[in-house]
C-alpha cells in the first residue's frame, strides 16, 4: 500500500475588506469576508514539500485587495466569478478553485429623516452569502442567507407523531415556531442581476415563513423552496439547515398561575435540526458543488 | 488573622423568557434575558453551608416566569423594580440585588407592505440593557445600549498627537472611523417613560456620531454625552465603552494601484478601546451603582 | 416543473449527556455533546405536514438518555452505532442516520499527587469526535479530534513559492508554524477497540508534527496522513483542516531592536487555510460518507 | 449645567505576543494577551478634539513589543509594571493606567517521553491573568486565573434552604457539582515571585475544591479563600465568579429505567452565578483597585 494524495484545496480564509464608493458626497460601502482556495496540480507541495506550485495564501489576500480595486467588486456572485477567472487563468496548474464570499449590511444613519451621506450603522441580523467554484470550464454558484432568525407566535402546531416507549412530548395545535434560517440555492446561470435575485428570494422567503400555516417545520421548509422553485427558473434547487429554537411553554400551575400560550422559556441546547433539500424535477443534480458547503449534502 | 466574607451577591443569570401578548390577533413580543441576584445576609451560607438563608437560585427563575404573568413586564427597567421589591418584601435577610436585563427587538416581517401580525424577524444589531440595584431604600437604574456597530467613511482624523521612540502611526485628516458602541447611562429617578426617554437617547447618540466632524473618538465620544445630558435632565451621567475598530487603508502600491480611501482591511486585534465618562457637574457621584456594571467605572 | 424533496435528515442536535460510573468510588466521567439525525421517508411531512413518520426530535433525544442507561456508552463510536441500530430497527421507515458525538475530556484532579476519586477538571484543548452513519445495511464510521492546537517555533520554512504581480511575502527559513487541528479519519471496520486505535492516532499525528521539519504545512499534513495510514490498516483515508495561524515577526528595527526570531504577532485573520484528504491506494472511495462532514469533502 | 469629563483611561487591547526565548535548543514560549490603558490628563482631546496629549493606541501597541525585546518579559505581573512604569515615566500627563495580560499555557508535545525541545500544544483549559494598576505612586496587582472548569461528582448536596410560593426544587444530599472558576486576588506587595505564588494559589483552590464536601457552593468559594489567606500572607482578598453549572438528572423513570446519579443533562443557560469575596480581616479595603476588574466589585 501507499499513501495517496486526494482531495485538496488551500488559501487564505477571511479577507476582511471594506470597500468605500466614494465619487460622490454620497459614499456606499461593501463590507465582505472573502475567503480564496484554489484547486489543481499541488502534489509536490504536499508529497515532497516542493513550493514550485503553492501560490501563497498572503498572494491570494492581496489579489483580493487588488482585484477589488481594479476591478470592482459589483455583487458578491460577481466577484468571486472575477477571483475564480484571475487564478485560474494566471496559474497554469491552478485548474479550478473555490471562493466563498459573505456580506454584511449596513444602514445609513437616519439624520432628520434622511440617510446619511457616509455614516452607516451595521446590520448584523442576516449574512448573504455565496460559494463560486471553477472546475475547468465548469463554473457554479451557490448563493444563499444566514444568521436569519425568525418566529412565528401562533399559525404553528406539532401533532400526529409516532410515539413509542420513549415519547413524552405532548402534542400541541398552537406554538411558537422560531428557526434560525440558513438557506442556499444553486443558480443555473453566471449571468442574473444576482442583486435583484437575491432580493426576490429572500422577500419569498420571509413572506411564505410569515404567512402560511404550520404543520411542521419540514413543511414550511418546503413550501418556502417550492414558491423560490416557482419564482425563479434560474435556481436548480434550495438546501435548507433550519435549527428548531425551541421556546418552552413554562409550568406556571405550581404558583397557582394559568399560562395559555403568554409565557415561554427561550432554550439554547439540545434544538431540532431539519435540514432539506428541495430540488426541481428535471434539474442536473450537481452532488460536487455541494460537496465543500459546509452542513450541506 | 481571619478570613471574613465581603461583597457577595448570588442568584439566577440569564434566564430568557419570551413573553407573547396576544389579547389581540395582533401580537407582541418581548424578549428578555434577565439575571436575578440578591443581597443581604448569606453570611451562614459561606462560613458554614447553612442554606437557612439561600433562597434557590432556581426560585429567583421561577419567579421571574411567575411575575412576568403576575405582575406583566413593560419595559425592562420596570420589570427590574418589579423584581427588586418581590425579593426584599418577601425575605427579611435580602436587603437588596441585582437585577440585569438585556431586551432583544423583533421587527415584524412585512406582507404586502404591512407588518406582519404574529411573525417576526430577530433584529440582532443591537441590544437594550439596564441593571436595576436595590440597597435598602435606595434604588438606581442605569440603562444602556450594546452592539451597536457604526461607521463613518469619512469626517474623521487624527492628527497632532505626541511622538516618542515607538512611535510609526502616520498622521491622518481622513479616515474610517468605526466603533461597537457600549453606553451605559444612571437615571436620578425610577418614575419615567423609559422606552421614550431610551429611544430619544439612541437617536441622539446616532445623530450626533453621522452628523459631527470627529477629530478623535474621544471627542465624539464627549459630544455624544454632552448632547444626551443637555436633552435629558433625568440623566445623571453616562459611561462609554468604545473599541476603535480599526480600517487599515491597504497598501496597494506594490501592484501599482492606488488607494484614495477606497479600500481597507477590517482588523480585529488589537484594537483601540476608548473608556469615559461625561458627567452632569452637579450630580451626586454614585461609585456604587457602577461597582457591578463589568467593563465600567 | 414541480419541486421534489431532495436529501433529507432531521433530528435533535447537541444532546449534552454527563454519565457517572460510580460502580465504585473511583467514579468515571463521560461528558458527550450527541447529534442524532434520522434519514428515510419523510415526505409526507415536507409535502403535506403529515407528521405520521416524524419521530419527534425530542424522542430522539429521550432515547440518546435511555440507551445510554440502558446499553451503555463504551466509545463514542460504539454509543453511535448502538443508536444508529436503535432506531433504523424501532420505526420502519427509518432506513439511516447520522450520529455525531463529541467527547470532552476531564482530568482528575490531584491531591497529593494521586488523582482524585470523583474530582475532575475539564480538557478543553482537545475534542474527539465521531460521526456514525448508517444507509440500509452500510454503516460507515469517520472519526477525528478537533480544536488541537499545535506550534512549532523552529523547524518550519517556506521558500520557492512562484512569485506574480501581487507577491509581496518574503521568504523564510525558519519561521513559527502554527495550526489548529481538525483530522477526520474514515475506517473500513465497525469491530475495532475504537479507545485504542484514536489514541494511537492521535500519538502518531502529535509526534510527526513535532519531530519532522516542515517545508510547507501541505507537507506536514501529509506526513501525519501517510504515518497514520501506514500505522494502522483499518483507516481507508483521513482528512484535514488546517488553518495557518500566522505568527508574523515584529518588525522592531524603527525602535533600534533587533527581532531574531524572538517577538512575533499573533494574528486572528485573515488566515491560510489547508485543506487535504491522504489516502491509502487500494481503499475505495466513500464520497458519501464524506457529504455530510461538514467542511470537509 | 454643564457636562464635565469623569473617570476616564483608553489605550489598545488585545495585543497579541508571543516571544520565543530561544538561547538554547530548549525553546520556551510565553504567550500573552496585553491591553494597556493610560490614565491622566486627556480632557482636552475630549473637550476640545486636541490630541497633543493622547499617545496613539498604535504606540502602545509598539511598546509592548519593543519592551518585551529590551526589557524581557518574566511574569506577566512583572511585565505589566514594567509597562506601566514606563508609560508613568515617559509622558508627564500621564500619571497611571491599566495593564491587564492574560497568559495562556503552552505543553510541550511528549515524543519517545519527552517533551520536545521548540514543538508545543496549547493549553486552552485555563488562563493566568493580572492587572497591574498605577495611579501616581500606588501600584496594584490584581492576578487570577479564569476559564477553568471543575466538578465534582459525589460530594456535594443542597438542603435547608427557604420555601416559598414559587419553590419547586427538590433537595438533594447528592448531586453534581460543576462551575467555571474566575478567581482574582489583590497583592500587597509587587515584589514576589508571582510565579510561585500562582501555582500555590492554583494548587490550594483545587485541592481545596475536590478534598471538601459541599453543602454550598458558597462554601466551597469561601473555604477556597480561607484557605489561600491562611497560605499566603501576600494576598489581602480574593473575588470569585463561580457560574454554577447545572447537571440535572435525567427522569428515565417515563421509559422503565432507574437513575441512581447516573445519567445527567448538562444544562447551559439559566445557571447559578455566585460571587463573593473573602477577605483577610485586618487588611486595607481596596475599592479602586476592583472597580475596573470587569464583573467584580
Amino acid at each position: 500500500m501507499a499513501a495517496q494524495l486526494g482531495f485538496n484545496q488551500y488559501g487564505k480564509a477571511e479577507v476582511r475588506i471594506v470597500k468605500i464608493k466614494r465619487d460622490t458626497e454620497r459614499h456606499e460601502i461593501k463590507d465582505l469576508n472573502v475567503s480564496s482556495q484554489l484547486r489543481g496540480d499541488f502534489e509536490a507541495a504536499h508529497t515532497q514539500g516542493d513550493n514550485g506550485h503553492v501560490v501563497p495564501t498572503d498572494t491570494q489576500k492581496n489579489t483580493v485587495y487588488g482585484l477589488a480595486k481594479e476591478k470592482g467588486i459589483g455583487s458578491i456572485e460577481e466577484f468571486g466569478l472575477t477571483l475564480g477567472a484571475h487564478f485560474t487563468s494566471e496559474f497554469d496548474w491552478v485548474t479550478g478553485g473555490r471562493w466563498a464570499i459573505d456580506e454584511y449590511a449596513w444602514n445609513r444613519i437616519p439624520v432628520d429623516g434622511q440617510g446619511h451621506d457616509h455614516s452607516f450603522s451595521k446590520d448584523t441580523s442576516e449574512r448573504r452569502t455565496t460559494v463560486v467554484q471553477v472546475d475547468g470550464d465548469e463554473k457554479t454558484v451557490i448563493s444563499g442567507i444566514s444568521d436569519l432568525t425568525v418566529l412565528k407566535s401562533t399559525g404553528s402546531g406539532f401533532v400526529g407523531y409516532p410515539k413509542d416507549r420513549f415519547t413524552t412530548l405532548a402534542e400541541t395545535t398552537d406554538r411558537i415556531l422560531a428557526t434560525e434560517v440558513t438557506a442556499k440555492w444553486r443558480y443555473t446561470s453566471t449571468d442574473l442581476d444576482f442583486d435583484a435575485v437575491y432580493a426576490s428570494i429572500r422577500k419569498i422567503l420571509l413572506e411564505t415563513f410569515a404567512s402560511e400555516h404550520s404543520l411542521a417545520l419540514q413543511q414550511t421548509l418546503f413550501q418556502i423552496g417550492e414558491n423560490v422553485l416557482e419564482a425563479h427558473p434560474e435556481v436548480a434547487e434550495l438546501k435548507f439547515s433550519m435549527p428548531n429554537k425551541h421556546h418552552f411553554l413554562v409550568d406556571l400551575s405550581p404558583f397557582g398561575l394559568e399560562n395559555d400560550n403568554e409565557i415561554f422559556f427561550a432554550a439554547d441546547r439540545p434544538y431540532g435540526l431539519i435540514e432539506a433539500t428541495v430540488v426541481r424535477d428535471d434539474a442536473q443534480p450537481a452532488p460536487g458543488a455541494w460537496a465543500t458547503i459546509a452542513g450541506f449534502c
